[in-house]
């Protein structure tokens, strides 16, 4: 059996009775009932995807996967390519955004190349996985063949399930890096979603008005040349999507398989999730939707999955910054559950008492 | 001059030209611009509040004032009186919600007595500021005397002044304790926004539609009989308000007074810095609203001072939880600035080159 269909076949629904069992335990706590909202939802949701009565989320990993995307020679960036490994190597050098929000709320980064357009100097903590030098332009034909797509998720299976084989992940997000992949994402979004392409296509890193017409018109044109089948994931991400997405939605499923909290970032990565929750609709319950990107697209996608952003911060910058801020609150309502007195043991009266 | 008025003449505006400075430094480090969004925005007021450059936002102070009111034998609330006493020890055994979220963030925990209606047993960490035994039933007079208004106001201007002078507050947020408080601050953002009484009145802890209903008359019936003058905030204060609402007004003030960022919790405590803010429109610059509360009233009062708040995760349990959360946020901001790499340091392609 393959790596994919053995992760799809290990993913099981949660059990919904310990978002009951938890919120019984949450209403002893002295406060109102509810009166912690959210955070109350963020330490069910734990307790039933980790099915621990108590659980600590010690290790927090974003796994920030970096590809490029030869769609770029279209011109839909702002950015020339060569920023894919420039970022790459900040990453390496803990001083990108990803590193700061990271350390921010005590999480790890694991950086991957799944197919930057370059040969990288190695690193200790650079995972090379590389699929190619980036993904063929897919307004002139497939981005990748079907074999690469299975291969990208496979890739995004191993890097998790190796790291969570050193020690366990708590609770992991994901990110990503790759000058042109809200170009692929929006393609994604349009065949999946069955919005028109200029519904869930923006402005990416800020590209102009010229350059905005350009961009939908290259993804009108790539959805007609290769006709991506919504039903089929894995076509759809090798038609029109890219190493990272395929390496971030196998990070997803790894996630959900292992029984891992995802905290999905902005809208490349709910891309990525949109992929492995129409592989698999368990996928949704291990899913965080870590805010609302400024990108048109995002909302639609995360209607798709039912999930409601936690933060609107109007950021847009990709690499897992979302997901990390949103990681630290999914964080403090399990310390709820776990660190807060209840009315007995704080000797509080109760409503009416 | 007394204290009040000392302190009202040292909140000067901010410094309007740092922002620009700041925002100039942030479009250089590597990020598409502006795509960090309201981090970036945090950034900039820190620095501007602060006049520092690269501020650090180390010690992070809440303050939860806790007093009873006298409007309680009304029935307005859902919880018997004794549960503020109860919670304040709660708080000193570092067990209730506050403490949690607190450390979470890496923040200490201020408890201060304004006027609980007990005589509390001495602890260290306990802060006593008690102007009275709670304040009188404002529906059949006044809270309190606007001498006791004006004690609560500065009795939080010296909470703050002496610990600050201890060792600088970096950053500090308000919360409170009090049965009947929703109450005290429906009343006085009534008054102060001219809004109905019933659209700025909700459940507070949870009464049910009776006691809802007889909250609203409550108000009302105090409304007539006091007569609160709106441009007149110690009047207001001092009629329908509370001795903990006048001791966060005067957290706030002694913030903006010393340049000390301002991070405002939910309802209550935005009322507070309402009274503050009518005082001294200035203190608005030194103010984030950290969430947005379930009770209805909370939007109006954030709309008088041009606050949009940080968070909205249906949270309305006061006590400083959602100022704890949205500090964590301001200074994931703060990091950005100070630690992320700029285009130039890191080697990285900027727009189009």
């Amino acid at each position: 059996m393959s790596k994919l269909k053995a992760v799809l076949e290990k993913i099981k629904p949660i059990d919904g009775s310990l978002l009951t069992a938890t919120q019984i335990r949450l209403d002893n706590l002295t406060k109102p009932r509810r009166s912690l909202g959210k955070l109350e939802d963020f330490a069910k949701r734990i307790v039933a995807i980790t099915g621990k009565k108590n659980p600590q989320l010690s290790r927090k990993v974003i796994f920030t996967l970096a590809a490029d995307h030869g769609v770029v020679v279209e011109g839909v960036s702002a950015y020339p390519q060569e920023v894919t490994a420039q970022m790459v190597y900040n990453f390496l050098n803990g001083e990108a955004g990803i590193n700061v929000l990271a350390r921010h709320v005590g999480a790890e980064v694991v950086v991957v190349d799944m197919g930057v357009a370059a040969e990288l100097e190695s690193h200790p903590d650079l995972i090379s996985k590389k699929v190619g030098l980036g993904t063929r332009n897919f307004s002139k034909g497939w981005a990748m063949t079907r074999e690469e797509a299975v291969i990208s998720l496979e890739a995004g299976i191993e890097v998790v399930e190796s790291i969570n084989r050193e020690r366990p992940i708590d609770i992991l997000g994901t990110g990503e890096m790759g000058i042109g992949n809200t170009t692929a994402s929006s393609a994604i979004a349009a065949v999946i979603t069955g919005k028109p392409v200029q519904e869930v296509t923006g402005r990416g890193t800020g590209v102009d008005d010229e350059a905005y017409v350009g961009k939908i018109n290259t993804i009108q044109k790539a959805l007609e040349l290769n006709k991506p089948a919504p039903g089929d994931p894995v076509d759809v991400l090798a038609k029109i999507g890219g190493f990272e997405i395929g390496g971030l939605a196998g990070v997803t499923l790894a996630g959900a398989a292992n029984r891992i909290p995802v905290v999905i970032d902005g809208f490349i990565s709910s891309v990525a999730a949109l992929i492995a929750v129409e592989l698999k609709q368990e996928v949704k319950d291990y899913l965080f939707a870590a805010h609302e990107s400024v990108e048109i697209g995002h909302r639609a996608v995360l209607d798709r999955m039912e999930l409601t952003p936690i933060l609107d911060l109007d950021m847009r910058l990709g690499e897992g910054t979302g997901a990390a801020l949103g990681m630290g609150l999914v964080e403090a309502g399990v310390r709820i559950l776990n660190e807060m007195a209840s009315f007995d043991e704080a000797g509080v009266s109760g409503v009416g008492s």
